[in-house]
């Protein structure tokens, strides 16, 4: 056997042979290699994006829900940069992305076109993992090397120019490199916890499994249990073991740890404001509280000293409420706590709505929260994508602010291509409401009507209906809690793509708290 | 006078005292005092945008027609990466632009809060110049070195950290730095131009009055004239000198090319392939062709001593055809052409319906045109609100490819916020129908199922006369060369911001020459 293939096809061929079934793709000219040989090569699927904010924040919505990587396809260096802010997220939330970026052909580069630019450094910031095949033949080891990579969370960028795609290369696919044997953590014994004691955790500490355990400590010692309000992915509802999300403000979550005497983190830090503010310090926990890491195994081994946690009965909620009221977040909340069936996914960008809403789904079915892990807002729609592409036969929903929804509003076109089984709730404030409550926070003098109208996204209103039509999607539009619960049960009820704009009543009663 | 300011305050006298008076924000948490500034300090006018690539792009438009700096505002690593794509733009045009970032407060930084990213490293690969401020005092200066290299045309990245912008600090408006004298090139003499000695022109050497002297001596010795097609700005109309703008393609590009000697070049480079193809050079000029950088004064130079080229006149079009026909890039170009008012301001982001309209501009009224000049998509809407913004008396319209119109969509509600004369021709041929050329060109295998659905807008269709109502606009849909020209006519005699979404006919008749 001396069959060559293509770079490009190489690259395929070792994606496929590793489980890399998945590609959010938004092609140019020297991507075109790739996207002839889905035709050729067997066992990825490309998912077309509009622009690669959404393929990135795709992609990390697919690892949270799959546990494995997708692969992203961008071009060049814009198309990249494109990408940046959404990479910025899955990288704080460890959600591993083959992240392939095409680029000049060698012998193109020096000749400064266009869109040249520095692709590696562009890259660097947002990944673990930078490499840039120089031929044909590199494409299939360094993609095996970004492959080992993104399984194990890391943001993989795999540079390859448009020479290195289309010239020949043997048809082997590499081994996938070993990423090292981890020892395993020293035992550890911890004194006994006491309702003083807090445990903080975040990623793979907060699996369902790991929330049992966590219970049996719990119910035993009262130790209080944290959620890191910025972990990628949290089991929530009335059957699952109601961990402590820390708040977003930092008075209420240093009111939640100041009783503490001892804070163990668990596959997280210290717990930290989101934002610096005049006269504040930039740490939550009290400060006589001793912040010590604890690793998964020895907290799994503290709790299993303890027996089984009681089943606590908690009521499911009563049902949603049908009244004309004008709809708030906290009539959502009642409304989605009722609806929700077992097993939703929750991709939650409500920023100033969400604490009202998150509150109210403790009592509801079980389901898991998706949050935005890195602050970067534009990640709600498209982690809706790659969760319910990851997960096709779970409901998603997609809990998305006004403002928050316009970066990477293209996503809807996606959710109807692709037919995803997506009901989009778009909280309108017509506001940047968030910022309403920052202004005041970092002693910005009292805004005038100036600063006031850069808050402000009436003027025109934005026509959420129109813009999911727009875009290919059945919408409505609800005012009222009978309204809005109609809709949610109809859309929940059919598969496929709908968007409902949830137009917010009178501000005063959702401020966040502060 | 002891009286101080704030770091934010600073900023805001600093640009508005250096004649930067327009900041096209998208502004977060860390970017609240300067908000808040804007009713305190008279001067700089705010215009919201609902993502960063519209603001960085509005900022290039701002400077190709405005000739001097405007600024932005972005919210952390983050926001700066939205922005990138389009700085990238804005680079290769030589816009200058005071790119100014919030960052966490300085004591903040340390404790890796989920927006910390590494700003700094971000700027880089897209500023020329990039500083962060330490403390309030270093605001205003560092600002003083921002505004003076972006009034030299570059992209000019200042980070400030919250407590440099809520920290007081004295209230002196610090001098510009001088950018250093520029030694007059030496006098140069050429060989008498000849038919076989071309002149590519870009940049400032593309400004009518040059055009004026190389239409001298094009007339005189018949020598031809180029323009970069990548240049940020170029005059055009029946009344103006007409260069020959270099193909996008290759093979006509290298034919325009192909009997000179010699090519001088001024503010520009050697011309290149856009792409680096299979078996082709990246250069565009015959190998026997010396090609040799000139000054802009040396270029005037030579042209000074020719005389005045007689007046040519130029046909004006013929009445806009009324037919029922299909709508086509040439009607288009043909209905533009006759029915443009002199002034306008084109941004052209065509992409494959460009080589037609743009063949047939040439005949309409004198106008500017504002190309993609990095090749990044996703400026054309942002540009043309920058070049409303700054010449408020002059119609724009943005001439708009379908797909690249979803790069930075939004904009479109900031058209309508500030009520931009700017009417949107959107050319729906609902494919990214330049990569059904580019995948043959790159000799990828001939496209399946699976690769030309990628390329694939249609299943579902984009209703732009949606989208665009969705952000505030009026709109309408064209399908026929004579309601294309009714609506286009409407636009044109209503001020105010308005989108046609022309739908394309049969693509065999426009696609762009291979």
């Amino acid at each position: 056997m001396s069959v060559s293939v293509t770079g490009a096809e190489a690259l395929l061929r070792t994606l496929a042979a590793h489980g890399v079934d998945t590609c959010f793709m938004n092609p140019g000219t020297s991507e075109m290699q790739f996207v002839s040989a889905l035709d050729r090569v067997p066992g990825v699927r490309g998912v077309l994006c509009l622009d690669e904010g959404v393929a990135a924040g795709a992609a990390d919505g697919y690892f949270r829900i799959a546990g494995r990587p997708a692969a992203t396809l961008l071009h060049l260096g814009p198309g990249l940069a494109n990408a940046l802010s959404n990479l910025h997220n899955a990288r704080k939330a460890r959600s591993g992305i083959v992240n392939i970026v095409g680029e000049h052909a060698t012998w193109h580069l020096g000749y400064d076109a266009p869109l040249t630019a520095d692709i590696e450094a562009i890259a660097r910031p947002f990944s673990s993992f930078v490499a840039t095949a120089r031929t044909a033949g590199d494409v299939a080891p360094l993609a095996a090397q970004a492959i080992a990579a993104a399984r194990a969370g890391e943001v993989a960028t795999l540079i390859i120019p448009a020479d290195a795609s289309w010239d020949s290369c043997p048809p082997a696919i590499p081994a996938l490199p070993g990423t090292g044997t981890i020892a395993a953590p020293a035992a550890r014994s911890i004194p006994t916890p006491t309702p003083r004691t807090g445990f903080l955790l975040s990623g793979s500490a907060l699996a369902e499994p790991v929330l049992q355990m966590a219970a049996r400590l719990h119910y035993a010692t009262r130790a209080p249990i944290f959620a890191n309000r910025y972990s990628p992915r949290l089991p929530r509802g009335r059957g699952i073991f109601p961990v402590q999300r820390l708040a977003y403000f930092p008075e209420p979550a240093e009111a939640m740890l100041a009783s503490l005497d001892v804070l163990y983190t668990v596959e997280t830090h210290a717990p930290v404001t989101f934002f610096g503010y005049p006269g504040r310090p930039s740490t939550l926990a009290p400060p006589r509280c001793r912040v010590e890491p604890l690793s998964l195994p020895a907290f799994l081994d503290v709790a299993s000293g303890y027996l089984p946690a009681p089943t606590e009965t908690v009521e499911p909620p009563p049902p949603p409420p049908t009244s004309d009221e004008p709809l708030t977040p906290e009539l959502i909340g009642d409304i989605l706590a009722a609806l929700l069936p077992p097993g939703v996914i929750l991709s939650d960008e409500m920023i100033s709505s969400g604490e009202a809403v998150n509150a109210r789904l403790a009592r509801a079915a079980n389901h898991d929260l998706l949050p935005v892990t890195g602050g970067s807002i534009g990640q709600g729609l498209p982690v809706a994508l790659g969760a319910a592409i990851a997960a096709p036969e779970r409901p998603v929903l997609a809990l998305e602010a006004d403002g928050s929804a316009m970066y990477t509003l293209p996503a809807l076109w996606s959710f109807a291509r692709e037919n995803a089984n997506i009901t989009t709730v778009i909280f309108a404030n017509r506001r940047y409401r968030i910022l309403d409550v920052e202004i005041e926070r970092t002693r910005s003098a009292s805004p005038g009507p100036l600063a006031r109208r850069m808050l402000d996204l009436s003027s025109p209103n934005l026509d959420f209906v129109q813009l999911a039509l727009g875009h290919g999607l059945p919408a409505s539009r609800a005012h009222t809690a009978a309204g809005f619960a109609e809709q949610l049960a109809t859309a929940l009820q059919t598969p496929g793509p709908r968007l409902i704009e949830a137009i917010l009543g009178d501000p005063a009663t959702f401020m966040p708290q502060k």
